[in-house]
């Protein structure tokens, strides 16, 4: 893990860029963080093309530092400055395809989009957490909170690290990882956006019951895909000191 | 209003008994309640059986107080010691028959179940918002909270001096309150709880959807009909403290 730019932002959280292998990511450490009391980690998920969403995921990673929690965001594969993949390009034009002619998209496109891309990302963000843990002042267990909320399954199941998960229904779920849910049992919070247009939310409903979880909520709000009201950042905030402290 | 019995409880609340005609009521006050920063009122509802109700109705109640809270609750028509009505009885048997036979609840039951029981209720609800907002130190916008739903959806629409309400999901719906519902227009929280027993869960994610609220947040919840989990109370009073401050 290569640190290649840091800035201390106004409310004191400390921003460092780095570098893993071939992966770009960022790091926030609140301006409170000591190695006496580590700050339990949350792994920020987004759709892919980090410099788009910066201005989103840092203002969620800062909201998180005001309640004492590190956060670590990192590129997707095939997206942004990452080399793209030509098989994940065929899907997506594909699923522009079916969606532009008004079709239902099929099994086939959703699986050829999502799962290559659990397959690759899961791994990698092992990595981030291995890498992270070992930094001063930062402490386990860890949470995941965002999208792709395929990675975020695959991770809930495969990594025993992470705690609890903050989910962001909102892109197409292969039904393979509709079964795999039911393997999950950390506590679940999943944000659903009742009017997302990319997004159908009979699947949302579904994956949501199939968890296995003993603890898991739903929050929807009424709204489009982009629409998450403010206020749920706060009950993110108070789902991960529930679970993570 | 008549005052029958009142109590100061240990974390400072005050609870009274009232009558208001024939009606039995409880209201809980605030310690730090004054005429200079009237509270807001909180309207309680339950599913009628006040006694029986009591320590769940108390702690909601408690709880709001808590963070400056009035809450008043009463009697349902036909409920505890209030004279039954044999049309709800009858009513209520036969849905029980319908649900021990296995077989559907059909439209009639619950329309014949809920509907005269709004009609009864909603008018009381509206002389106990009369009674207690002339009170000192108690002040409007008021706020419903509870079920059972169909009042709550019909208070919504018919008293403007409702500005916000969290409604418990979890009792039949009659189709013409579902209907009603497309006219609300207030802040809503509707809680949810995903494997309730005696409730229709698509019903109530079809009621969700057909409210008319710019403003609307569903909270479902693993759990049966009693299982809501102690960090909604939180929800519902930072709910309303958005709402009615």
């Amino acid at each position: 893990m290569e640190f290649t730019a840091d800035q201390r932002l106004d409310d004191g959280v400390l921003e460092r860029r780095f570098t893993l292998g071939e992966i770009p990511g960022i790091l926030w450490t609140p301006g409170s963080a000591s190695a006496a009391a580590p700050a339990p980690l949350i792994l920020l998920g987004h759709p892919g093309g980090l410099d788009r969403m910066y201005p989103r995921v840092a203002a969620r990673a800062r909201h998180s530092a005001a309640e004492g929690f590190a956060s670590v965001t990192i590129e997707l594969p095939g997206s942004g400055e990452r080399p793209p993949s030509a098989a994940a390009e065929q899907a997506r034009a594909d699923l522009r395809a079916a969606v532009q002619a008004g079709e239902p998209v099929s099994d086939d496109v959703v699986d050829r989009l999502v799962l290559p891309l659990v397959e690759r990302a899961v791994p990698e963000w092992r990595a981030v957490l291995d890498a992270v843990l070992a930094l001063p002042g930062i402490g386990s267990p860890a949470g995941y909170s965002g999208g792709i909320i395929s990675i975020g399954v695959r991770l809930a199941v495969a990594e025993p690290r992470i705690a609890a998960a903050v989910l962001f229904a909102g892109s197409y779920v292969p039904r393979a990882i509709v079964e795999e849910a039911r393997q999950v049992t950390i506590p679940l919070l999943v944000l659903l956006q009742w009017d997302d247009e990319g997004n159908d939310r009979q699947m949302a409903l579904d994956l949501y019951d199939a968890f296995g979880s003993k603890e898991k909520t739903l929050h929807a709000n009424l709204g489009g895909h982009t629409g998450v009201p403010p206020w749920e950042a706060d009950s993110g905030n108070r789902f991960f000191s529930r679970h993570l402290r």
